[in-house]
């Protein structure tokens, strides 16, 4: 193989390139990510769209001493190939390989690790003042996604950064596309962008503009100078963006490596905060990726020619399951809505958008607006389902207390990928949300132990006057076949799935599984368990829980949580409420650490979240030698 | 006394006055929101700032068919003199009393509960489509003020509102004021909208407004024409916000009834997103309050001549000490930089962003963005402090989890206000912040147990490599002298105040000094207690407690927070994780509900925040017959 990749001393002698090599080498990026991504799985539609970006930012700065900081970062794998990871990229999102998101502690090249999104422009902002007020010169610049400027954390930087006018620039890398098809008035607005004459040079005088205006009469010219600056307005198309204090660049075409790098030059020369708007295409170069950027956001291995997945799950995955229960339950509740924060197929709403257009919203990137918007749906006489992932609905935990919790309002939140989400790593893996969701008051947590019970628990809460929050896995069910009838589960009641005296095990959703093997293994071994599914994380069955703690004396409690202030230490609080503090408990969960990257098995089994595991703890505290502990 | 405001039936009767009897209402209505808070305290130049308005809105609207949502809500108080309250407005923010904020729980007139910033419009626009869905036709109308629209909460609401284009009225109340002077870009904007002339009247036809200007050749109207939707810049100020997708309507005088009321009806006649633009005046109508808008923003009871505060604090507040404090530091540390979310004043910023200007930053009403730009300015280099209310941290619970903590940036946050904070009820409360910390990897939590402390602590986290936040609570300390010198404290270590065997009581924060009374009244009672102030929260030092706990065998703990995931959560997890379940422990907070208004001592007494329930909690625990209960 013949590639100049190979030849190069990366990132240096990109500078050294024609355009025409870099062209060349784009090609050469994009093979290496595309057989990367069909063997390993992860975000290629991404990648794709930014590679000539990506080696224009790096043929005019140099990093690591000029910082490119990469907005969620699942575009940052051609910025991991032109940085020093070009031979360990094969272990790209696997068990101890390289992440699929820039991280700080995997290269100097990484200065801030990232995941979720429109945090890039506040990083940004930060580092910059931190180079004037320690009278550096390094220049700084955030690659965001236009569906992340719906964030409004974005619209918070650019407004704190607008009035600085510190050196920053912004590239809007406008796909039209955050995961699925963008929404919102500002999406409206970069679209009538898109079609203004391409204006990347910087904006003249007033004066310089009209003169060059055929057919303006002279009295003409001199009413419109007497409009100052409204004028500008009709030459620069990112108005709103100047506005807010940026000078703004575009629209450039974002595959034109000779048209970008001379307005990045142009925007350093410039100085001050400046917007670049770079229009690109999502999976730019790869055929299937092109015509399907939804499907090639986050992708499972695939075969390289047909872009067809090599396995399909064989078992209805919960977001599947997630996503006709809403419609069944549709057709019997007029009230019932739907909202999600730009993830329609991510959540498994799209059927539901289709059927019930009216009473399915699509906020953008912005889960804050999403759950406070819930609240006003709420209390305007609907029931609204916000669907969101574990680790993004912590971006509205302020509105959950402040607009949900404290008006106590019928809002359903539907908390996919709870628990370890797998190859996404930490900045992805939903293990906080019984944490800081257990101590707002009026708040129900509920999880289910397999797709079943998760239907039946979307229907019962949906019934429930006040917030419920229910938390369940990425991925696959168990492959039980689903009852086509609803029948409410009794509020607040867990069910009992095995009765013995020797130890109480009490596992929350998908840890049942494993706790119910568990079980039957020890029974093998003459070890006699109960075992509880209490369905409710809060409020907990006291009546059932209780009385078993009382007459067992032993408990192991289970999650796909960390333990701090989890589903352990809701039990713990419980029985030193209730006098029961001589109960042993031991508690199986993630400890104080953020957990890193591989597959769900990977991370269970080194956290101990197994079958093994919870057999070995039950006969560790079964065994009678374990007194002695507590009494030294 | 032969005031209008006792002839009328109100809301309804407003439809019948004229202007002029409005203006003399508004005189009126001025007069009792002086006084009473005068005599209670409150927020006094919000709702003074607005009477006119508020008068304007009930003389188009029907309430509470019609929907007024108030922005934060402090500036609520005319509203509710107009709608049921008058006679018991005099019990403003006092126990069982009237609330400073709306509350649907108050009146149906307040519809949706609020205090915190930015969220009006997102309830509005979830209000909006719940009546469409519905098929009613009520109106609805967002009042939010300049300094909420620089939330990214109010953007992410603005940009989905635009796209949906349903009827919905936002008014935005530009008094060039959040508590303190506004910042950002969007406040620039909106200044030179202030100057632009008044254009309250709905935009014309291009063709229309060429016609009218004079001497503008015809060649020049032929190809302005052909500029088409651009030239409305030149004659509709507000084009950020009509790009946004919604109609503009202003500047008006946000003082002048007829044209308020006038606007409002054409908002209504035109249908669709419509943002009024109104300038008011902050503290209107009382000249101490129009010269210090800031102190008037919300103040203790006060002279009405003089506008001098009644009370002056005694000792010191925990707010002057940060303050006082950051100053000394920030000498002697050359990368000390300080971050506050428009509060300069309320944090005790304002003398360091005085003799600091470069290294302080105000980033407006945008807690999001405070905290990832304080990630930047850490991983640039810099230690940046942010300073913040405990409730207003809660909305960048995910920029701590994802931009702090996950990098382990060494970002301290100074949270004042912990705990319960008084009059301004539970959506101020500060009660949450542990239990959303503590599961967090890599985050310390402190609280310091008097201003002495407190000083230390602050000096202690800032050289301490990793994330860290110092919860303080409201108002004074208690009047210690404080040392001159620094004395670092030794990390993760906590102190021991008294030693005895029979019961260990642990209390953080502003609970340690009731707790050192209790204990002293316990050992006149002859009942010898150990007590320890843990200054650190997390990390808990194991150390000093788990010898302490196995010896004593009882434990009680003390925090100004909620129980659940708290202080003494943290404490059963530990004796659990220790194999010493069998210690028994009695934990003092508040328990799973809101708390409601009312003084601090108040709510201290009503929960057993005391020295008389730590006596008798203590008591309990120490007494023989506490053994049958866990026998039971």
């Amino acid at each position: 193989m013949d590639r100049i990749l190979d030849k190069l001393n990366l990132p240096e002698d990109l500078k050294k390139l024609s355009n025409k090599e870099l062209t060349a080498l784009a090609g050469e990026l994009r093979e290496i990510i595309i057989n990367t991504v069909a063997h390993n799985g992860g975000h290629l539609a991404s990648s794709l769209g930014v590679v000539e970006l990506t080696l224009a930012l790096h043929a005019v700065l140099n990093s690591p001493e000029d910082h490119i900081l990469w907005d969620v970062g699942h575009q940052a794998y051609v910025h991991k190939l032109l940085t020093g990871r070009l031979e360990r990229f094969h272990t790209l999102r696997q068990w101890g390989g390289l992440s699929g998101f820039p991280r700080a502690d995997e290269s100097p090249h990484d200065l801030f690790t990232s995941g979720h999104s429109s945090t890039s422009i506040s990083a940004a902002v930060g580092l910059a003042k931190a180079r004037d007020i320690q009278g550096r010169k390094n220049r700084i610049v955030a690659v965001i996604g236009d569906g992340s400027m719906t964030g409004g954390l974005a619209f918070e930087a650019l407004n704190h950064g607008g009035q600085l006018q510190t050196d920053l620039v912004v590239v809007l890398n406008d796909n039209e596309m955050s995961i699925s098809p963008n929404v919102g008035a500002l999406t409206a607005y970069l679209n009538r962008l898109r079609t203004k004459p391409q204006v990347y040079r910087l904006k003249k005088t007033i004066g310089d503009i009209v003169s060059q205006i055929p057919k303006v009469g002279k009295s003409a010219i001199h009413y419109l100078e007497k409009l100052n600056d409204s004028l500008t307005y009709l030459f620069i198309p990112g108005v709103v963006f100047e506005e807010l204090g940026f000078t703004y660049l575009g629209p450039v075409d974002g595959h034109n490596i000779a048209l970008l790098k001379r307005t990045l030059q142009d925007a350093f020369d410039h100085g001050g905060p400046v917007l670049i708007h770079a229009i690109t295409k999502k999976g730019k170069g790869y055929e299937p990726a092109e015509a399907e950027p939804c499907r090639f956001h986050s992708t499972t291995p695939f075969d390289r020619e047909t872009g067809q997945p090599y396995r399909t799950p064989k078992n209805a995955t919960y977001t599947q399951v997630f996503g006709d229960t809403m419609v069944e339950l549709a057709k019997e509740h007029p009230q019932l809505v739907a909202i999600t924060a730009a993830m329609p197929e991510g959540t498994g709403l799209n059927r539901f958008s289709e059927e019930f257009p009216d009473r399915f919203f699509d906020v953008g990137i912005a889960e804050s607006h999403a759950v406070t918007m819930a609240a006003g749906l709420a209390r305007g006489g609907m029931r609204p389902v916000v669907a969101v992932y574990s680790t993004f609905f912590q971006r509205a935990y302020d509105q959950v207390v402040h607009d949900v919790c404290l008006q106590n309002l019928p809002v359903v939140f539907c908390l996919d990928r709870a628990g370890v989400v797998g190859e996404d790593g930490p900045t992805h893996h939903g293990v906080f949300d019984i944490a800081y969701l257990r101590h707002l008051p009026n708040m129900a947590i509920l999880a289910p132990k397999d797709e079943g019970e998760f239907r039946q628990m979307l229907r019962t809460v949906i019934n429930h006057d006040g917030p419920a929050a229910i938390r369940y896995p990425r991925g696959e069910g168990e492959g039980l076949p689903l009852d086509r009838e609803f029948t409410e589960l009794p509020w607040g009641k867990g069910e009992v799935l095995a009765t013995g005296d020797q130890v109480l095990i009490l596992a929350i959703g998908n840890m049942v599984a494993p706790a119910r093997q568990a079980a039957a293994t020890l029974a093998r071994r003459g070890i006699a368990c109960s075992l509880v599914n209490p369905r409710f994380i809060k409020p907990l069955d006291k009546e059932l829980l209780l009385p078993l703690a009382r007459k067992i004396q032993r408990v192991v409690t289970v999650e796909d949580h960390v333990l701090a202030g989890g589903f352990g230490a809701a039990v713990l609080e419980l029985l030193s409420e209730e006098g029961l503090s001589e109960v042993q408990v031991e508690r199986i969960g993630y400890p104080d650490c953020f957990l890193p990257h591989g597959s769900t098995a990977d991370l269970h089994r080194a956290y101990g979240l197994t079958e093994e595991n919870i057999v070995r703890t039950v006969m560790a505290l079964a065994a009678p030698e374990r007194k002695i502990k507590s009494a030294k």
